[in-house]
């Protein structure tokens, strides 16, 4: 029986058909008006998505790598930095800011747990000298979401930077509104886009940080891209991932299209019916099930089920991708991914999938109970897909 | 009158329709068998490319970031380097030296000429504590290829990093042969892959320097990079840029396939053909005339004529796109790239287009005269395209 290959993975993500067939047009040059026509509308679309009037600056680099260049832009070595670690991105921030220098106060959380923002101000009022403060909104490697909202008020003395890499597009961030002085995201989740670009935005507050900043950089430096930026058209400093900026204009337009906030709409119903499919079938859910627009959805894989199986039996016997659990979670959890272009239908066959996978492991499973909670989410939201 | 697109710029230049193609395939998730195979493979064929059995690693970054890397990885703030500078990336390597804290001795030449490889050991005896030695292998604003089998036997005592990005697959590097230490390369020329890659290949001596090195890193960082490489089948310590890494692998694959050293040897062919096809039409070459593999081919633009508009017109009355000068040499030079899927006939209808162009603007040409010039080269060598 033919399987198509239905990637159900947290990212990178499937891309529409249009972003597919943009990347295979030929290979413009990147300082002509043609591309400058391009990337002028990226960057107006990415101010639409991101939600805010603030610079933002396109890299080719990960998400890991924009992330890497607000460290480098901001501070100095010896600069001390709050950072929420509740999982696998949270625990990476740490140990970048580390590699830099930083003097890292770390507000540490079980996987699963959300960043409590009374905490972080607590910890914020008991060490006086701190920068700035860095959180997650969504950890891909738990599904939690964390409350930027609130983390923002918690941290509107210091820089808030927050790590959208997963979130931005999926999940409501609402940059200028909630004052997120610093956001980091990449093309390759809720964006609808290849891997292979990283954005950062930068308030004024965190320009004026960075005037003061001595820590060494020239590959991300944003003085060196808001030069290029500021020349008719925009330019970056180095030569620019040319095709992937193509096919995010692409998908940017399409999320233009359907309406932000109509986006975030649609991720809170994959969200809510991915959590009762999940439940509906039997198995708990990993995290807190909170109803909010999330971009991927982590489940414990049932006892006397190995998670690997399960993930490897999914694929290969169904052809659905979702992604296992990380580090210490491996073979524990699995997670469905429905950041960006997805519809309830992808839902749907992911929670077949998974119960028809745990029916083949051996595992009592009442076939369609899943399913048919997360139909029923769809059906009486008013929104058919 | 329809002018096809034909990109003849030294970076990005065109790809092949089957890595267009490529362009357009479904994302697959990076961590899985499916993507290991293709990352395995492209591994390896970097190697045949690179002509060495270092590690070689791949970043979602143009080559201005993978040379960042060579630089955090390799060194402490205050080391000493000797950097030529005989172009725009040359400066480049200086002022990112700078960025980064390091002592830079400048061995500086006027734009066109080749680095003095005695003054580089002369320069190199001078001054005992420097570590280590930065050359571009092609120029890519000035078309002027340095002799690094040269360059390497005169910085055998120290670190032989080679900025390759526009050079390698195109002019003759042999990583292994010549003992260079570290190279830097990018997707976008001669590897006829969309610009989002940038490579590093890293010898035993390099590692070593590795070792010592206290530079703060972390999305550039090669133990990182060697850890995750290391799995199997090899990941990437971050999001790959799957798409692009894709089309690379297509783009090796037709290059093993042409042979390396067949591949160099069109590369001589293009540059000698342009070369003639400049002087044919009565114009002057900006620097060198040298019958070796180039990667570009720069051209005074002649005395009464505007080089911006001449380069505008190629492009907007014949659909070429060839590159004006950097710097200082803006609107005094023009530069035809042809390093990687380039064949005579590109050649020929840009020398076409050329005299077409300035016969346009009012300049005395003999039309055809720069194009016999052009394809004697190619008639004469048994090479029919």
């Amino acid at each position: 029986m033919m399987n198509k290959y239905r990637l159900m993975s947290p990212g990178p993500t499937p891309i529409p058909p249009e972003v597919s067939a943009a990347g295979a047009l030929p290979i413009i040059h990147h300082r002509t008006p043609e591309f400058g026509e391009v990337f002028t509308r990226v960057n107006e679309n990415l101010k639409r998505v991101f939600l805010t009037e603030n610079d933002i600056f396109t890299y080719a680099a990960s998400g890991t790598g924009a992330f890497e260049g607000a460290v480098q832009n901001l501070f100095s070595p010896g600069d001390k930095v709050l950072v929420v670690n509740n999982g696998n991105f949270g625990n990476r921030w740490v140990k970048m800011s580390q590699a830099f220098g930083l003097e890292v106060t770390e507000l540490k959380y079980d996987w699963g747990q959300k960043a409590d923002n009374d905490e972080v101000a607590e910890a914020l009022s008991r060490e006086p000298g701190i920068k700035a403060a860095m959180c997650t909104l969504s950890e891909t490697s738990t599904g939690t979401v964390n409350d930027i909202e609130g983390f923002a008020k918690a941290t509107e003395n210091v820089l808030t930077i927050v790590d959208a890499v997963s979130g931005l597009g999926a999940c409501t961030l609402r940059t200028d509104d909630w004052g997120v002085d610093v956001v980091v995201a990449g093309s390759q989740k809720a964006l609808m886009t290849p891997p292979g670009l990283g954005m950062v935005s930068v308030n004024e507050r965190a320009w004026k940080a960075h005037e003061d900043s001595r820590m060494p950089r020239y590959y991300f430096d944003w003085t060196a891209a808001r030069k290029a930026y500021a020349k008719m058209p925009p330019q970056t400093p180095w030569t620019p991932a040319v095709s992937v900026i193509i096919q995010l204009d692409i998908a940017l337009k399409q999320i233009i299209d359907e309406g932000i906030e109509n986006v975030f709409e649609r991720h809170t119903l994959l969200g809510r019916a991915s959590r009762e499919g999940i439940k509906g079938m039997g198995l708990s859910l990993f995290g807190p099930d909170e109803d909010l627009n999330s971009a991927v959805t982590a489940a414990w894989v049932p006892e006397g089920v190995d998670g690997k199986q399960l993930v490897r039996a999914m694929f290969q016997e169904h052809g659905i991708q979702v992604a296992g659990g990380q580090a210490d979670m491996e073979g524990r959890i699995f997670r469905i991914g429905h950041c960006g272009y997805f519809d309830s239908y992808d839902i749907i066959s992911t929670i077949a999938a998974a119960e028809l996978a745990l029916e083949g492991l051996g595992h009592p499973v009442e076939l369609g109970k899943g399913v048919g909670a997360a139909q029923r989410v769809f059906a009486r939201s008013g929104v058919t897909a």
